[in-house]
């Protein structure tokens, strides 16, 4: 075949294969072929690349044993990942999408695709912000204007945050802070802050000892009382605090901090405040959930992120704006590529080039609309609550958080410990449980729970194995949470058995 | 139309929609829609998303009004881009891709995809180093060791690097180099070096103006002379040098420093030595033109970017790491998610989450084979040479940097200044003339390359406007080579005319 055929003669019968893998893939879970790290290791340990190309069909015999090794992500009894089934429109739009191969880091690489951009941007920045429609045509398409950016997910989005409150601290030099007498510079948030803050940080040249991880209430929200402590802290220390942070959504608890109070604190102290609404964002779709978030639209920048609540594929964040200008803290330009006086959108965007993946949030907001995302989240939240309700009727089980939005911690608890005191000593064995249960339930495959390691309140300062439920996925019904469980109560026994005797 | 069918019930309509969009957009250039910046933003001017979704044949109006106005890259008279057009299983593998919507930042949401990662990034690493098999069988899966990252693209890439460069200077506090007695701290490269190194600095802390932009020689090669004042200075100012930057493929020559000398100089002085081979890596598989790269093997990191001359999508950058624990220097975990003991790739990526690109790559390996890379490598490299001659024998063109990879830069005389003595004005004239030129062959939309702006040895320091050319697109035949030309001359003739009267 000559080569450059491969660039213009699709093969029909590998399209057929693709539809056949994810069928097939969307119909089965990780039990099909359990995780076996040395089975694993052994199948990919090709380090050479074909000298010449293998046939279509060789390559479909590969991918054939590829799939079946993936994370089954969309099964409904996964109830532990963060990533969202996929409408089923996506898969075609993704054909387009991959090959119009739009590069709006520039208007001259993706035209109109630049417009759409700002158009989703300036949607998502509505949600959050309301603003009027006379803004929105000031600002949607201005030159020197952003209500966001594209980011390749929510890590470069908070990353983006920290990033412009710095500069707008002191300019893109750290060393500024010391002429202007600071001996330090942090930021404040809960200690339930996702850890890109810390990535963040480390990035920045301040170390993710900078990050200031605050006390919670009983709510695993920010603590009120121990974030004027740390600011009167900070002034006496001549500290400067670059950002509040606030978590609107914790990946463990799905908890909000009290943004309203937050947010006054912030103006108060003339301090950035940002929002990590990653997960809690979409929320603001729902009437009757939209209450939660109250004081988002006070933030200066708030994250978002497409692949979870949002319902587009892996690569899809959002940093937004309140106000149209702030990007221009972090302004920069080429030669070759970025014009000053562009409308490009990479004068601002951390990345470079980079896909137009602001393609699938349309498709999405628009044959979803406003209330299909609505229906979805009260449908998600309101299963949270039946999933909690089940826990808590079951002595096998401890509720560690009662649901906020779509996100549970809980914990299994051995059959001797079951209705008992659970003191440190306990606690530890629990952990312990929960570590194997966890795993055991994984390797079997054939329903899924996440785990994490907190404290919860009413077990004070002691570090908690949690398994975490995340239901996202529009599929999931009451049948498949209690399958889930009873694999839980059912591996639990064996689990007991073999660690306590 | 019940909710939850949105994900179970492909829309046969869509698919075909997708076919037919791709079809007529891949046989068509940007004339078919102009860039008329007023109709775009009147086109894309909704702040609001509809309040309830609209039907999927309403959508594909609405898609079928966007597509137009993408930017056509893909046609084989768009030289100026630098994104190739993808081999046609790409369409196809974006479905599986796309809905598996593996995350590979974890073990427990990729499994296998995580291992194909690695085999990917170990087949890179091999291309690039050449260690022997008993290494890789060492290191490929090892649990603290990273032959590479994924990155969303080159810039991250390179942002990583010097976030690696940095930490391993002083940790992730720069207030420690101060303590070390350093006054400040640099990078050193080439006033070519891609600007993403401006934004890693001014993240870092450092500043955009601790990027030292050295001179070039008449080879657009960084001059070793300038390179060894620089380090003197730095010695004499106590300023750490944290790393140096060579260049394997400038955005706008294709030149490549002299990787050799440069590795030598950082090893003498011991600094991090980074080489951006995000255009130029992939030199490497041809036999033919292979020996430019020599020296890369001796670079600390290489950044490679997959939408280049990878010949994978958008969203698929890659750093390389020499050492395999270098990737330590950054690493970091969290509770819930990137556990300190398991193989998480997420413990030392910059990014979070983010999709499964490696598999991209992996199909483009197994079915180009390292024959297939050479060949295209070969082919372009070669009409570039073509390119540069057709150009050469024109008096209504100047060729402004011999070709080294597939790269050209060169210009058009207006016809009064052809055959001329070119000084400060007339090269200010022709300045002019080539934006307008630029820009009305971008307006009229049949073909394309991009401009840029630098000096050129010949005429000292003045900037001057630059065409840039980029052989990329295998399908490119001499007639589409000679049709842009003839555009460029027919459109010179009328510009010149409106500029000069």
């Amino acid at each position: 075949m000559k080569l450059t055929e491969l660039f213009t003669q699709p093969d029909p019968d590998f399209g057929q294969a693709m539809t056949a893998l994810l069928e097939t893939f969307h119909h089965s879970d990780d039990s099909q072929a359990p995780y076996e790290r040395d089975s694993f290791v052994h199948q990919l340990d090709q380090s050479s690349m074909p000298a010449t190309g293998i046939s279509t069909q060789a390559y479909l015999e590969r991918l054939a044993t590829l799939v079946p090794g993936a994370s089954h992500l969309t099964s409904p009894r996964y109830m532990g990942h963060m990533t969202a089934p996929l409408p089923a429109f996506t898969a075609e739009l993704s054909r387009l999408l991959v090959m119009l191969n739009q590069n709006p880091m520039k208007m001259e690489s993706s035209r109109l695709l630049s417009f759409l951009e700002r158009e989703v941007l300036a949607k998502l920045h509505r949600l959050v912000y309301r603003e009027d429609d006379a803004f929105y045509a000031a600002q949607m398409h201005a030159k020197d204007a952003a209500l966001g950016v594209m980011t390749s997910g929510g890590t470069i989005a908070n990353v983006t945050a920290l990033w412009l409150a710095r500069n707008r601290a002191c300019g893109d030099n750290l060393f500024s802070l010391f002429e202007q007498g600071y001996r330090g510079a942090v930021i404040l948030g809960s200690r339930l802050m996702h850890y890109s803050f810390d990535k963040g940080m480390d990035l920045l040249g301040l170390g993710a000892r900078s990050v200031w991880r605050l006390d919670t209430d009983e709510h695993n929200r920010l603590s009120l009382a121990a974030l004027e402590q740390a600011l009167r802290q900070c002034k006496e220390q001549k500290i400067k605090v670059l950002a509040l942070v606030g978590v609107a959504g914790s990946t463990d608890f799905g908890s909000i901090d009290p943004l309203p109070e937050l947010a006054a604190i912030a103006r108060r102290e003339q301090i950035h405040f940002h929002v990590d609404a990653a997960w809690g964002g979409p929320t603001l779709f729902s009437p009757r959930y939209q209450g939660l978030l109250e004081g988002i639209d006070q933030a200066d920048t708030v994250t978002l992120d497409g692949h979870k609540q949002l319902l587009v594929p892996l690569g899809t964040g959002m940093l937004l704006c309140r106000q149209p200008d702030l990007m221009m803290a972090v302004k920069r330009e080429a030669p070759y590529a970025i014009r000053a006086t562009s409308f490009d959108q990479g004068r601002f965007t951390l990345e470079g080039t980079r896909p137009a993946n602001a393609l699938y949030l349309d498709a999405a907001f628009q044959m979803l609309g406003r209330q299909g995302y609505a229906e979805l989240i009260d449908a998600n939240y309101d299963r949270a609550r039946r999933m909690a309700a089940l826990i808590e009727a079951s002595p096998a089980f401890e509720l560690m958080s009662a649901p906020v939005m779509n996100l549970l911690s809980y914990r299994c608890i051995p059959p001797h410990l079951q209705g008992k005191v659970l003191d440190e000593a306990a606690n530890e064995e629990i952990n312990a449980f929960n570590v194997a249960l966890q795993k055991a339930q994984r390797a079997e495959g054939h329903s899924f729970v996440s785990r994490t390691q907190r404290a919860v309140s009413r077990y004070g300062e002691q570090s908690l194995t949690l398994l975490r439920a995340v239901l996202l996925n529009p599929l999931i019904e009451e049948r498949h949470i209690r399958e889930l469980l009873a694999d839980q109560q059912r591996l639990g026994i064996e689990v007991a058995r073999r660690l306590f005797g």
